[in-house]
């Protein structure tokens, strides 16, 4: 169940990745490309952040087929993804979430402490983002808007604060992916954001 | 044979970085810098990524040298570079090609699946020009023309193809590298490119 | 001495990311991970291409709680920051030569050649505020102005060059920290800079 979730999500962050590539008029190689950074990436930063290897696509190498196949996908169909607009947007919260607690469970494994736990499920779910932006030579959109980083924040705590409570380790899991869930369909139908700073002077 | 090829190459990458480093006006440290990430990246990347220690150029800090030398000494040579513009195309699609196999190489020897030994070539040849371009804050090249890719990928493939056939490993390497060279210089003589992705729609 | 050092450098170098945000416009998730990023990054990446595992953060993980922390509280003084410019750019000069010494002294205990003990200085120095200029989506500043790099190398070359003497290890380590610091405040009273490299012919 958790894997097929996860084939779901690496596919959804790849075809997101392959739109923001055609946005940008790239070729099919650079929208293979950006579809393996976004879905993989997040999750290949953390384990080198943690020195934890061999890295998921190392060890199973379909995973970068599938997310290559996908942004491919994604050139045939484009025509009709605008009208998917709400499933992908559920699709992606999805996976913010799932990557969020698969990010969670690396560090807990490694008996990592608690605000490590935390950061390597945000690192999992945000940082392909945050690649695929700079690949874009966009500021990361993460940085800028929405509730995204927070949600994973929020979900990795609920899971790891769950973990203390004696209950099932999978309802522990579907809870925090439940919350971390509402949250972001919440801020995306409210139009939540955090609050920005915006700093005039300049230093220097 | 393959070690002067190699010097040749990181001396190409990194003469064609400070090239872009001067288009942007940055101060000879940028340049060297710039040089020293173009030159070396790629097989720094393939190696964070596979948990292969240590790095090239930390086993062999002259390489790290060479390429800051190689990147100064641009500065110097710059008015008659354009005069040797066909030179430099050639020899880096050497660079390419040689990269590519040599990340294969590293991948084989660690007994890697197949598809992450093409994958470890086509990092070895292609990154470097990425954060050359990131740090430059461009759209990664690679992303948007020529088959500067597409070559490394069909060289990976012909190498290792090539290594299921009971032919000598020297033999096969040339081959693969000759294929590769190859379709480089028709691509850039006939203006080749892979068909682009062109998306007008916003998803969000 | 030289944690207290370190924290207050790590602290400074937050708050100067955290403005770098504010004049983007982030929202004070950007804001935090821009100042952890530019703090912990420079470490971390040096640590990443060394293979020397964990990374400080991970070891000590309220040093991510402190640059969070000072990122977030910037928000709040940075009416007044402008005021405080002067004793900013001393201990950003300081953070400087600091980080660059902690960075020689991992390469020095992992009996790193000379070359790369210089390279870990400059790389644990310069890189944080590298990644906040690629997050920034700008071309880094440190490859356009100041003696910034400069001021690393030649911290890292008076720190290894005085291992060589019989003199006491904390003593070289002043030194070198005094040198580099007198340096960067000299290049940034007289406004001196390194030569830039300005190229305008197109290779391709």
């Amino acid at each position: 169940m958790l894997l097929v979730m996860y084939i779901v999500a690496i596919v959804v962050e790849a075809m997101s990745a392959a739109l923001a590539a055609g946005r940008r008029s790239m070729d099919w190689v650079g929208v293979c490309m950006l579809g393996c950074v976004t879905a993989l990436g997040g999750g290949s930063v953390r384990d080198m952040l943690l020195g934890h290897y061999p890295l998921v696509w190392v060890k199973h190498p379909h995973y970068l087929l599938i997310t290559a196949g996908a942004a491919l996908f994604t050139i045939a169909v484009a025509r009709v993804m605008h009208r998917l607009r709400k499933l992908f947007l559920l699709l992606d919260a999805i996976g913010l979430v799932l990557f969020t607690v698969i990010g969670c469970n690396v560090a807990l494994e490694m008996q990592l402490p608690f605000v490590i736990v935390i950061a390597a499920g945000l690192i999992t779910g945000c940082v392909g983002g945050v690649l695929r932006d700079v690949l874009c030579a966009d500021i990361p959109l993460l940085f800028r808007s929405e509730l995204y980083a927070t949600v994973s924040v929020v979900t990795g705590l609920v899971y790891v604060g769950g973990l203390q409570v004696a209950l099932p380790h999978d309802l522990i899991m579907v809870i925090a992916m439940a919350v971390g869930l509402t949250l972001r369909m919440m801020a995306l139908r409210f139009n939540w954001s955090m609050p920005k700073f915006v700093y005039t002077q300049d230093l220097h």
